[in-house]
């Protein structure tokens, strides 16, 4: 990928010195610190929340028409600038960094999860032009929509038809496989059985929990160690490929997941009319180099 | 989209001449002429079929095993080089070689669909890098594969759980609606209410049939017409864009439909991990420049 050029800090939106750039701010994370007056203080923000200036979805509903004309979609939109080095990639983030994405993340999604509009939250990364990033200074993006999205729809009705949790099962059964690629106290690393993409990871709690907000402060610094590792490995293993990393969560009756896939491959003609993928990388060679890397 | 370079000609493997660079093939259709002794004589291929050389499937089924291990997937995944010139593309096919490629389409779709061993067949053209095109000489594909695909599966349910064909009445509004770009006898050309991809078209037949088998020979020649119409509207209006065409057809119970998307926007995390879809084209607008292209 090609590296972003240093000159781009001047007049990137998204580094410290442009905020003004960027609508205001929704809320800043910064370092914190005690003067010697024994007052409080902030500076350096670590990460910045704020509107998409390119929403994809519209804040208030659209009145519905009796005609059938396409309308702009309800939902919210925002940007999170999980760094403000304009220079370094995820895979470079700190521990303490990754802890921070993380306490982001799950501050973003309780704000939204307790909207009565709002059905499903999404919250993902694009890295790199290939997987979908318009900039090139490291961010995430939320989208916070009122309907739940038809992948989502389609799981859930196959996990509530079966009589124990398909995520825990699955945990159990790679703990031991040459799927798995590392773990910590809290959490796997794996190649998933079906994987869709080449090289494609997931993250699993080993303990069944819902969504971010049910992990307790280990879990949360174990999540960030674990995630740091894999990118890392991707990183090093694919040259620093472009790739998409997607939270998947629900409030309850779920088991949250998160799924990395680099772009390595394009979507064609097949998979874009059958929802099949062609992967020329079998899962257990992908963790068996992964784990090398 | 760069053009294909002259000098490829002669190491394409899809190009007349280099007919052994490819699997032996499956079918060929030729110019036929009649010898002044009245016998028949057949020469230069318009178009060939062969197995595909780095199939996705294996067309033997792999024993299934008692370890959870990814497997080869079975099925069968052919080319349809469908014109022998090189130079070209499918938006500067004659009205004759467009009718004689829905002609292979359907001698393949009929091969397959008579083995107990497949499900479902794929046929789709992907034209252009970005769309997923590794050759550049202009071809189709066809995979068949022993299972009815996700996102067909969620068709078909929809379409058999209304009293009524969901399709038809698609063709009933969409034929006085500002979606409308194009029509003949036997066919509509619309830009769909629900249009996943900026500037996507859908080929709906007028009458209610399920697939390219029950076409009759005035039908597939307005079929040829309308396509060639669509793909010369859209590579005027959006300077040759790379895209896939996908055939959506089932042997009953169902309404065959074309889908044409250009590869104008990336696949990102949201779409990803939702199957929901961002469109900064609405349908309305899509329509009308195409109609005036």
């Amino acid at each position: 990928m090609a590296k972003p050029e240093l000159a781009d800090s001047k007049t990137c939106p998204f580094c410290p010195g442009n905020e003004e750039k960027t609508p205001p701010a929704e809320s800043v994370y910064t370092e914190a610190g005690v003067l010697a007056d024994g007052s409080e203080r902030v500076r350096n923000w670590r990460a910045r929340v704020f509107p998409n200036l390119f929403a994809a979805m519209v804040p208030k509903p659209t009145p519905p028409t009796a005609e059938w004309i396409a309308l702009p979609g309800h939902g919210f939109h925002e940007v999170i600038v999980d760094s403000p080095d304009h220079g370094i990639g995820p895979a470079d983030f700190s521990g303490d960094q990754l802890a921070l994405i993380f306490e982001v993340y799950r501050d973003r999604y309780s704000h939204y999860r307790r909207m009565s509009s709002v059905s499903y939250i999404s919250i993902f990364k694009n890295w790199g032009d290939a997987a979908g990033a318009s900039m090139s200074h490291t961010h995430s993006q939320l989208i916070a929509i009122p309907i739940v999205p038809p992948l989502i729809k389609r799981e859930t009705t196959a996990l509530s038809s079966a009589s124990f949790c398909i995520y825990c099962n699955i945990v159990e059964r790679e703990i031991s496989s040459s799927r798995l690629i590392a773990s910590n106290d809290n959490w796997v690393l794996i190649a998933p059985f079906y994987s869709i993409a080449p090289y494609e990871t997931w993250i699993l709690p080993k303990g069944h929990i819902s969504d971010l907000m049910s992990m307790d402060e280990d879990a949360e610094r174990d999540l960030g160690q674990i995630l740091g590792d894999a990118l890392r490995r991707m990183k090093s293993l694919l040259d620093d490929p472009p790739f998409n990393y997607m939270i998947f969560q629900l409030p309850s009756d779920y088991h949250l997941n998160i799924r990395i896939q680099p772009s390595l491959t394009k979507m064609a003609g097949f998979e874009k009319s059958t929802g099949v993928y062609i992967n020329p990388v079998p899962p257990e060679q992908a963790a068996a180099e992964l784990r090398m890397a």
